[in-house]
């Protein structure tokens, strides 16, 4: 049993730290290796660097107990891309032929008439009512067991409209590097995600190291019942229990979290109450807001988005408040794994 | 930084583990001590100590891989006393002076004019929805940090009516053993509890070894807004999130954990679904009731009970599915810590 794998190793610890005292030198030199290749030396690299070192430092007055270190990632826009659209909304978008199959009444209904049709221009402009009607109807009716094996199988084949590459290949290197250098500290890293918490899960922990129970999503309800041969199922239902943007953010940490993180990263408006909740817990904290400004190696866009909006007014906020806003332009030395 | 703590150990421990082979006669010894010292020796114990040993033996084909190791149990009843009454309701019931102070119009109306005269008899037999009325009133209108203060500030000092003690050193020994053996071996313990969620993180750590975000219970929604110093704040609304019982807690576990346990501890009809839910994985799991069978140590209920009813239904249910069954009068060689 594990319990003597604990002991053997507290034994081989107090050991091997009388013979190790001799490699410290030598370990010095990992110390130099920088933690954040992907990018260019600067205020943001320099903050996020001093900040782990600082809290993870039992002498540095900003040190934060192990227990406490919680730190929130939002997901479309802060860990990987979401123009033109939430990869999400795609999958819901590319589920209507399987819901009309199963549904054939929904065939001449809109906006499933739409969305059947192919016509990616009038489906970019159908309002978000009906884009709220796509979503409950292809994101409910399944077992979560379904629902996860559909999910799957989109995740390892759908492809990027601009870049012609998975979504999962379009995850941003810097914040990859950031949140392996927060959990190398000893910080849980969470998602909180407008995005389905469901969907999230799915792939959170082979792409993002981020198991199923850190990620903090919008969630649909379930409900527990039996199917045909008397098996217990939870089977997903369009009854909306968590809507994870905005001030859901800090009320959707605290009912899956329950503790304040240390630290949060988002890209929008929709991270805002997160990072001032985030601030508010006093003491050493860092808010980080990425800001899309690269049209060539990714995306530059702001106030007028229909996704990921970054106004003046939260430039504003960000400065005022003392946030770092990383340009994607400047900040990062590489974006995606097969830049340069 | 910890990074290079966590390479130093790993050197540590690759020199250590030649070092160490010498003391592996002597830990051996280790393995024969007793992890569950408070039960007496049977099938119940027999089988929880089993099932850890082949769920984290590699070459066993029960393995678990450790992400995978949940377990969850229900707090009132499995792990510490619910007679006569759950221990949050008797919270809620000594709160009602403070809050007709705040709020004096409610003095003179039902339920809390009943509350407020003292009699106890009255009070035990006020009907559901009059007690739903007083927990909605007592477990909002207030921030987080002031309710986990006054719950702080009650659990410290409440004391139990027949046993003049904490409510926290009413915790069953027995139970805390196993949490403990199952965390000894990688496995993450959860609280799965029809009780508040927020009510049981402020001691689930201290008291159980498990932390907040670890604890799965009904939930009442927060509001995220700012106080009357601009300062951002989450405040308890009487709206109810999860209702943890029953068809609830696979629906909480969903929510919150993402995973399926491996292994479920109950006492109750508001556990069933959490078993047969547990149990529905398939493979190696592990379901267990506990059955207050112990007038003389603690107390002896069943089916007519108002709190944790243990039905004839239960447990046909458990015998035919193969859970466990604790007695807690032949099962266990000592409830509390305070028994000889």
């Amino acid at each position: 049993m594990q319990r003597n794998d604990n002991r053997l190793r507290t034994a081989l610890l107090a050991l091997g730290t009388l013979v190790g005292i001799l490699l410290l030198p030598s370990l010095s030199l990992a110390e130099a290796s920088d933690p954040l290749p992907s990018w260019n030396e600067g205020p943001a690299k320099t903050a996020i660097i001093e900040f782990v070192k600082a809290t993870t430092d039992p002498a540095n007055p900003k040190f934060v107990s192990p227990e406490a270190r919680i730190a929130t990632f939002d997901q479309d826009g802060t860990t990987w891309i979401e123009q033109p659209m939430y990869a999400q909304v795609m999958y819901c978008l590319d589920r209507v032929p399987a819901l009309t199959e199963k549904k054939p009444e929904l065939k001449s209904i809109e906006p499933f008439k739409t969305v059947l049709s192919g016509d990616r221009e009038a489906m970019a402009k159908l309002p978000k009512e009906d884009l709220m009607k796509i979503l409950a109807a292809t994101l409910s009716g399944m077992t979560v067991e379904a629902f996860n094996a559909e999910v799957k199988t989109w995740i390892e084949a759908a492809k990027h409209p601009r870049f012609n590459r998975l979504y999962t290949d379009l995850t941003y290197q810097p914040m990859l590097e950031v949140m392996r250098l927060f959990r190398d500290n000893g910080y849980k890293t969470y998602f909180v995600t407008g995005g389905g918490q469901d969907f999230v899960r799915v792939y959170a922990e082979r792409v993002y190291g981020v198991p199923p129970e850190q990620v903090v999503g919008s969630a649909g309800a379930t409900e527990f019942g039996y199917d045909e041969h008397g098996k217990p199922v939870l089977t997903k239902v369009p009854k909306l229990l968590l809507n994870d943007d905005k001030a859901g953010k800090p009320e959707g940490i605290h009912f899956v979290v329950g503790r304040r993180p240390v630290a949060a990263f988002g890209n929008s408006i929709g991270d805002r109450e997160m990072l001032e909740y985030t601030q508010a817990g006093g003491g050493a904290r860092l808010m980080l807001l990425v800001h899309h400004d690269d049209a060539e190696r990714e995306y530059a866009y702001g106030p007028q988005s229909k996704v990921g909006t970054f106004t003046d007014a939260l430039m504003d906020e960000a400065k005022s408040n003392g946030w770092i806003v990383v340009s994607m332009k400047n900040d990062c030395k590489r974006i995606f794994a097969f830049d340069q």
